[in-house]
């Protein structure tokens, strides 16, 4: 499938307006229904070389079946997950570019599986070799991926612009679409998420009567949260016109819009001084190139006294690139940082960093969590969208579980402030003192 | 005072092996009683240096007092502290080289106060400003301190050997010279050392049975904690000669000596793999150059499903040296990093981050301790070194706590696992968690 037969994804009903994107901008492929073409049986090579990608990929307990019911396993031991090829042609673009095409082919249909996705790309994930450095294609890929303002607000409405309906299916109440906070492995999301917003806040130390900046505030459930039970004002910035309606509708419902402003605009353009900086799943769409300009921004807006907070996804190895399938398909223009970049992001614009905790396994957690919405909803995704695109975003879930069980992705959670400002916690039992928020109650954390 | 002038500190009595180190290394000046030169006023040029001197600190409320009486102040309000500069040649070479030259005048008394050295020093650190980069003799000076095998053991043995008995004069019990964790600001230096040592214990998850190692181990104290409260065994690392002797000493009264050995060896001979990793107060004595090495011991010596801690002084900006005097004088060869800087030792190494705490105040409240004890002693360290010794060490522990209490210094306790490791704890709820560890009671931390 050349990139010339991709076009806009037509969506079925619903009031995305996804479809009103720029030309030439990276989209989601037409749904195409495969007519496996079984002509002949594979070569020798073509086996070889279905042995060899096995190979290069760390030989996971993975079989490959070929159109013909041949199958070619790694040595480590009885598969897991069978991969069914359906024909020659596929299982050439995936031993080509197996992290591009491989996630192509499986949302075409080209490739099926028999045992589980998750399984599966545990076991790729759990077996690559640990310090793969990026190749040359996908470096260049970034760069065509900019994030000027221009390429951010593109990159941004290719993803979240979608429609609000698609993501009620499976997102929780307050539409947290990042990383939950799981005070214990067997809670729920919805509790998960409010837990997050009541961890962010309590690492930030909101006082009532404080102001707060939010850079990309998704939805405004943060922003809602801050306002509600921390009696804080908050301005809040976010480049996707479909998210800054929804949320100052609900902003408005819940009587809240006194408090709360969300602005449609880009982290570049923040203006005030504010007592908190907060930043919750943003900074992977910054792109390395504009750290800086983020490092200026909150060293502009944030009081002496201010205490800051940035959550991300990240990585080990700076420099290596997001798998290509997921940056073309998913979120173009995106980059996980490392966490030595995020501190250095922080020293340059002379921050000091108070707090670092890695909450990759609640990113798992959550990820499981949305999966399994994702899936009772399968059918109604289907019906807004079609099956292909059920499939992407299901192999884009359950990569991104996979990545984060294995430790290829992070979430990182920093704190930070003016390395001369004295206003600290003395230590962070504070964090984790009995809930003191109360619905519609102002309050303070529960400081030492 | 020139270079040549320097020479060994003789110490009276105690057990010191100061005298025997290596020709040529950098040395504890002898005392010198000062005789003021008073040859005439101050001309105009002095003057004007004197103030040119007091803005290019930040114009700190600070007096300078000339020989004649002659009083400069800068123009930021009334000054807290006046600094009495009894010659000219004193105020040339301040002025020539303050941050290095400072401390010598000091030390040997041609310059005197007339209010607290904590004022003084607290003024002057809270006005420096933000982003100056180091000079370039600093830099010259860092490579002349080198940290190969031979050059290290030449450097620790300058701090560290110079007498178990002058350091139990003003340490706690344990013999921590590093930074304490105080559960509360009010809690006393005992107890905070105690805590601190409980606080990595449990940052490390240790479990009974479990082998740890040490790199950089001081008088032994967190090695006997960690067995004696959490039933491992330690192999703990050490190229001060005399710490090592005191830590066997201690370790065979207290019949810990079969799950605790002491090792009088560099970090980078560590030999063997271990479940847990830990360095508290190491990394400062590292070196920049030898992070790497450092990086490839943990990764070497760590089992897969190992836990590590580093406990290291820091700073904001990466490459900006010591005080030149501190170095000189007090840790030739020492370096703080930028957290960014430990976070890529790390990165390189292939671990990730797991948690990262800065205890800056808890070291200013350290040092406010330790100043404390050392004036109580003050008396009998000048019975067994001299007046100028005192000054010495009254500056760098005053200096050390104003630089901790600006910001200028930090303190970050790093924790960190293999990516793929999933022995994760759940929250970090277990580490406030009432305490459980009894003494002579091998037990596990709180674990979720």
């Amino acid at each position: 499938m050349s990139q010339s037969t991709l076009s806009n994804l037509g969506k079925k009903g619903g009031k995305s307006s996804a479809e009103t994107s720029a030309p030439g901008h990276p989209q989601v492929p037409r749904a195409i229904v495969v007519q496996p073409e079984r002509t002949g049986r594979p070569s020798r090579f073509e086996k070889w070389m279905a042995r060899r990608m096995l190979q290069a990929i760390g030989s996971p307990p993975v079989a490959l079946v070929l159109w013909d019911g041949d199958v070619v396993c790694s040595a480590a031991g009885p598969p897991k997950v069978s991969v069914v090829i359906h024909d020659r042609a596929t299982l050439l673009k995936i031993a080509v570019n197996p992290l591009f095409n491989f996630g192509e082919a499986y949302s075409n249909g080209q490739v099926e599986l028999e045992g589980s996705l998750g399984d599966l790309l545990d076991a790729f994930y759990s077996n690559l070799p640990g310090s793969r450095s990026p190749g040359l294609m996908a470096k260049t890929e970034n760069l065509l991926e900019g994030n000027s303002l221009r390429g951010s607000r593109l990159n941004i409405h290719h993803h979240y612009d979608i429609g609000d309906d698609f993501f009620e299916l499976w997102l929780d109440p307050e539409m947290q679409y990042t990383c939950a906070y799981y005070p214990a492995p067997g809670a729920g999301l919805e509790e998960a998420q409010l837990a997050k917003m009541e961890h962010v806040c309590r690492k930030l130390r909101l006082k009532a009567g404080e102001t707060v900046v939010e850079a990309g505030c998704g939805w405004g459930g943060l922003a809602r949260y801050m306002a509600r039970h921390y009696g804080v004002t908050v301005r809040a910035y976010n480049i996707s016109h479909s998210q800054v309606e929804y949320a100052r509708r609900r902003a408005a419902q819940e009587r809240l819009d006194s408090r709360v402003q969300f602005i449609e605009d880009d982290y570049r353009n923040i203006q005030g001084r504010f007592d908190a900086f907060v930043s919750v799943g943003m900074l992977e769409h910054v792109g390395a190139d504009h750290y800086d300009d983020l490092g200026r921004v909150i060293g502009r807006c944030l009081q002496n006294h201010g205490r800051g907070l940035i959550h991300s996804i990240g990585q080990i190895h700076a420099g290596r690139p997001l798998n290509p399938w997921i940056r073309r398909r998913i979120f173009p223009g995106a980059y996980p940082p490392a966490l030595s970049e995020m501190v250095q992001l922080l020293e340059s614009a002379d921050f000091s960093v108070l707090d670092v905790e890695n909450l990759r396994l609640h990113y798992a957690k959550t990820l499981e969590h949305w999966l399994q919405r994702f899936e009772a909803s399968a059918g109604a995704v289907a019906n807004m969208f079609d099956e292909r695109f059920v499939r992407m975003w299901r192999l884009y879930l359950a990569g991104s579980r996979s990545s984060f069980l294995a430790g290829v992705l992070h979430l990182f959670q920093i704190v930070f402030a003016r390395p001369r400002s004295n206003d600290l916690p003395w230590t962070r039992a504070f964090l984790y003192a009995a809930p003191q928020a109360q619905a519609g109650d102002p309050c303070n954390p529960a400081m030492c």
